[in-house]
């Protein structure tokens, strides 16, 4: 059994070692798996976008472990939630909304859990609940007694998963002269990876991110020459503008949140959100 | 079987991957965790500081190797120890203290170890030395023995647990108007974590770190205005100082060492020392 | 079975997981082994440096995965190459050098590749292959396949190992007066890691690195004083200079590829080559 890790605890304060260790006790056969550590602190979004990238790629019964949690010690509820064979244990604060929506990577389908349960603190799996590392106390508790193969209504009440929080994630659209969307994750490389499926793009595209329109597309980086951006069909199967041996993040000076503005003619056959 | 591992190699250079393929060698069904490689280098207050946090969490038969090894090829000694059902394997410089005095977290009572050896690299367990990576030659080797239900006579002998060297490691104190301690850790969020208990926290804590004094007790970040600090009973079980969506050793110019001073009327019914 | 993972993805991404995800549902029994993610971007020397100290560390059987890769989508081939009972699987251009050349640490004789397999995305046992993340879609699956005690055949033709790409690695060599190398890779710590086997170095050494003369020679740090050079036996089997508690790359303002020369009288005995 699997249990992956998904986390801004860094990698500095043996946070994480806490968490690994009390999901060990409650599981001890269980396969540990770092995702990342290294999610922005609070940065709900980008908790998303990775989550969204790699959950589908694990196997059947796998439990995820998400923890970036600004809202510790608040209102905001903690979850258990099932989706297509996965667990994801985490705070309820739009963590799933990508896979939810399936707004990216567009080929990907919205998902609708089979089951959500709320976790209770008080029930008997757990032990003492600090004021601000649930992590450690509730989460890790809760994804070894899933992946150890237990029942999930010994961890709290079933919950309406319809009731799951989700943050805004505005898809892309089609236009007269093509596609809008955004930059929904810059990658360490300075990538910008757009949520444009990647089926949209017209044969001869014009794209215009920021103040810069790149025209070229190519299979790799290696197709152009170093310094020059391109556009790139991207593993997440969503438009990608990137730059050979630089940064486009910096060369086009560009953000998450940027506009991405496709112009060309549509490539015949396609419809709108077939993907790609 | 679990091998933990606690270091100051970072992880850019293969230097943790040869120390792991030498514990997989030695014993290939182990279930290896990384707690952290980014102790800053040599210093061994902030290994012993990781190592307190997470050394219980793990279940009993763990070996944690922690190798925070300044005095590599000087005359320190190297060591396995036992405590309480887990074996620590590394230098014999410090790294114990916080465990062997149980001074933080304050509600961790000091522990005694049942049995300590004295590697030495003569033995057969032992393959050619390096001079300057005993992470790697001496202490994987003991690591992966000792997780293979190995006896530790095999790795050198036995020597008085009350010889292992301690840092300096002042605890907190009772004062007349509350409690006198300092910062022990400052995370990567910038939280300044103390080493005075949380249950010696007056109903009305007035708390002065560096110059500032803070009087607003929190259950969590979110009860207070970004860029306000906050005193937390923190997951350590310790008085921690945060800011809400900042750091609070550069709001509060602090850092490992400063002096935390809290005033106050003691809670009813609490005597000094039980810690919480 | 192990399976290690050595690439410039980083860690924040989640390129990794998607990655390791893919190998466990090939290969869901595999103990998956990070080395480092942390390869510069694209720097081919860097992840052959590493892959060069680790990786016989590591049982029989174990599969390295390598996957630094500036030419994805280019016409470079992808491949498997089996080198005294271990896998290795990655893009071939130039990874494996060190270990074909033998020339880094010098200690380790040139290896020759017992075979050689070319991978072909048609084969059955790959799924879609994305333009630009070959580390998921080729080498993952791969890598799980031959953990899984899969026929090399089914990935793809074999190959004449002869051809396996190489980049330059110009060896040391001996001089009238002692040896000439170059530093080969700078540490985390900034130590520099010369080509010089430490075998060669004289009883007096007198070695120029940049502008600076060392002829201190220690057992270990421990043995100089804070800020000074000393010249180190490294663990690597060669030559090392290194700054007690300081960086001697800032130091000695040299980086990889700074010419290192030795001076001195040779020990008696030693012959050009056999190392140390």
């Amino acid at each position: 059994m699997v249990v992956t890790l998904t986390t801004d605890f860094g990698t500095r304060d043996g946070y994480v070692g806490e968490v690994k260790g009390v999901v060990l006790v409650g599981a001890p056969e269980v396969t540990l798996v770092d995702i990342t550590h290294e999610v922005p602190p609070g940065d709900i979004r980008a908790g998303s976008w990775v989550l969204a990238r790699i959950w589908s790629r694990f196997p059947a019964r796998t439990v995820h472990l998400v923890v970036v949690d600004p809202g510790v010690g608040s209102t905001r509820k903690a979850v258990a939630v099932e989706v297509e064979e996965r667990w994801f244990v985490g705070p309820d604060n739009g963590l799933l909304t990508r896979i939810l929506e399936g707004s990216v990577p567009r080929a990907e389908p919205p998902r609708t859990p089979l089951r959500a349960h709320e976790l209770d603190p008080e029930r008997e799996v757990f032990g003492p609940l600090s004021d601000t590392f649930h992590g450690r106390d509730l989460f890790a508790p809760s994804a070894a007694w899933l992946a150890a193969g237990g029942e999930p209504s010994h961890l709290g009440p079933e919950m309406d998963p319809g009731e799951l929080l989700r943050h805004e994630a505005p898809g892309p659209r089609r236009t007269g002269r093509g596609a809008a969307g955004e930059v929904v994750h810059v990658d360490r490389f300075g990538n910008l990876i757009s949520n444009i499926p990647a089926g949209w793009l017209p044969e001869r595209p014009r794209v215009r991110v920021g103040a810069i329109e790149v025209t070229r597309l190519g299979r790799s980086f290696a197709e152009v020459d170093p310094g020059s951006p391109v556009l790139i069909r991207g593993s997440a199967g969503t438009l990608e503008v990137c730059v050979r041996d630089g940064r486009a993040d910096e060369r086009l000076s560009a953000a998450r949140g940027t506009v991405v503005d496709v112009a060309g003619e549509a490539p015949p056959g396609e419809s709108p959100g077939t993907g790609g």
